[in-house]
């Protein structure tokens, strides 16, 4: 074995890392090898104290008056702007609300208005099934104005024709890692005359982004992945601010209305990003994204995407190395500049080796009908743990670890 | 000043309380008379601890596994099983998700999809303002074949007629706590073809429920009021088991999906309740609100709807008695009966009044233009409470104390 693929070598690299020190900014288990940081981030340490700040000192102490005096009327503008730095977006542009799928809804619903003489909403195959889902009811409440589309990624840019109201589309996807060049696309879809939509779930936090430069007219995203903002977490929206009072929302709840507490009957939306506001934001889950949001606090993008490629790259070469006739096939591209945070592998027994491996304390996940995730989030793993993880992989391997039936039932749901 | 007026009077009162245990399962601050749980409810004193293992225990020792391991999946069901008995539901009619107001936008649009032919969805002036603006944007999105309208309460029963699709109307007005006869409204309502929503934000936790010996067909309602689970905490709603099926809510998220996690591309909605979930689920604001639901654990809503009347009706009497001749007007029934947990005075100056009473340790709130609002949550106050708020004000009165010019600056929001 070359030192490249030495447990020294990972130590190396991991006293070289600029992002080091940033483990500390998290609590994660002893003995556990991290990799669904795509999925739910891990705990931020400074998360359970600050929790405890908003339930007994400002619930339990000011009451009803933390509204004012906590500024949790303003939470969900307060985050949307830390959002706004992570994404690429200008203050004002974004705020933190609802689940991904409530304001998929509410953005699309939008973008569909400002083109009522188009009928196509289009996305692709492969897309995150909550989007398409969220699409197709969209559009069995439209009626006949809209129409519902998805084509094979090869067919997309020629599928976006004079028809399409608006492109729907993830950008990093969430099995693949396959990243879409989000610039190219969207001044295609504007040259058509379409609007786009971008959905970050798996790419804010992970990698860099530029919405207001690459035309992005609405976008929506995560808080639980990469943002670490908790089980759940509150979502996100981004709504350029050349469309902000073109359109309403449909949802239109009394806080997204210019002045909720003068109690009119007659809704009016707010002048600005917030009228895409709906119920009474969840101020403790807030509380938690804030927390998660910290998490970034004085990082350069830059920097946590070369290590994200870096430890894709690391983790593909030590499986060549390794695992290389094992029956692991590569479900991602090679190349990392065209992939996300994570890397997949197909495999006929992926979901009993995922089993095992989760047993063994490497945590990924595993997707149907055979594919294993591995997430790497730079803010907390490190090249350590992606060599562990190889290891612990060969063993299950070697030792037919997988075979045990305990590994074959399909009990997890996530 | 007759006995029936006196502090001492007022201790026999909590000493005969048959829920005055209950006070102990919340952490008040010291000095507070807190009337404004109709707003945001109390603290439990069980909250902070539970939110520390979801957040400390389950997240960050357990991370993604707790969706399995820690039962996260299916939270909003099992909450909703515990509202369901609250509001006279059966098991499998209310699920814990999203804000009111997007449980309203899901439900009414089910509501008229059952009613094509049909356009009228019907409302009444004075419902909560976040109610008609999203019967507002609903309709909207609809286009003609949906209109609105709000008549006057008095014309109510007579503006449900043969184009009436569905009528959506709040048990409990947020103002002045007029109690609505479900029952009978509902039946109306049926009897003209229609369907009827009822909004519960006043009644959960407050007034006994029967949704469905009442006939309601869907029903929303509100986490964080009497149900006590924290500022914005998840709401509920409601669907009658025999139109589970019938309709699909139009935010078709992946957790309503049949199945989420075989990540099919087309949508197919859950048999039951849970087609009415939409994103992930906000786990540890679920925490809170079931910490919340448990304050009600063993609690006869019978007992509650007693002490509430009799905590009104003193508060009323003890007004009259003290305070007659200081200009404050009854903006509620003084039949307790046809009361919410609330009582709503309306007095020119009502503003400056309510912020010196606020300041003085009286919480309550105002709400435009000049109604203040006292309620009382039978499980945390008692009448002692009752009879310190009205001393105070008495002094506030007397001494002019409202006259501050503090007092006159509207920074209250909520």
């Amino acid at each position: 074995m070359s030192d490249k693929f030495s447990l020294k070598n990972a130590q190396a690299m991991d006293d070289a890392d600029v992002l080091k020190n940033l483990r500390s900014r998290f609590n994660l288990p002893d003995g556990i090898v991290y990799l669904d940081g795509n999925s739910l981030g891990a705990l931020p340490s400074s998360t359970a104290a600050r929790i405890n700040t908003v339930v007994e000192g400002e619930w339990g102490g000011d009451l009803i008056k933390s509204w004012n005096s906590h500024n949790w009327m303003n939470q969900p503008r307060v985050l949307g702007d830390k959002i706004a730095k992570i994404i690429g977006a200008a203050a004002g542009e974004v705020i933190a609300c609802d689940s991904t799928s409530v304001n998929l809804f509410k953005v699309v619903a939008q973008a569909k208005s400002l083109r009522p003489n188009r009928t196509k909403i289009l996305s692709e195959e492969g897309n995150f099934p909550t989007d398409l889902y969220v699409l197709q009811g969209l559009v069995k409440m439209l009626g006949d104005s809209a129409s519902y589309a998805t084509v094979p990624t090869a067919e997309l840019m020629s599928a976006i024709d004079k028809d399409t109201a608006v492109v729907v589309l993830t950008h990093v996807n969430f099995k693949s890692g396959a990243i879409h060049d989000m610039a190219a696309i969207s001044k295609h879809a504007h040259d058509m005359g379409a609007l786009i939509v971008w959905d970050l779930c798996h790419s804010a936090g992970a990698v860099p982004l530029n919405l207001s430069a690459d035309g992005a007219d609405y976008a929506v995203g995560c808080g639980y992945k990469y943002l670490n903002g908790g089980p759940g977490s509150p979502a996100f929206l981004y709504v350029a601010k050349r469309h902000q009072t073109a359109a309403t929302s449909p949802l239109t709840g009394w806080m997204g209305h210019a002045n909720p507490f003068e109690f009119s009957e007659q809704y009016n939306p707010a002048g600005d990003i917030e009228r895409n506001l709906c119920g009474s934001p969840v101020i403790i889950a807030l509380a938690a994204l804030d927390e998660g949001l910290k998490t970034f606090d004085g990082v350069d993008m830059a920097d946590v995407r070369e290590k994200s490629m870096a430890l894709g790259t690391f983790f593909i070469e030590l499986m060549e190395e390794k695992l290389g006739a094992y029956g692991f096939e590569l479900a991602c591209t090679k190349e990392a500049s065209a992939r996300g945070s994570q890397v997949s592998y197909s495999h006929e027994h992926g979901y009993a080796i995922m089993q095992a491996l989760i047993d063994k304390g490497v945590i990924g996940d595993f997707r149907a009908p055979d594919i294993m995730r591995f997430g790497f989030a730079p803010l907390y793993i490190g090249y350590v743990d992606v060599w562990r993880s190889v290891e612990i992989l060969k063993e299950i391997m070697d030792g037919d670890v997988w075979k045990n039936p305990a590994y074959a039932t399909k009990s997890q749901v996530t």
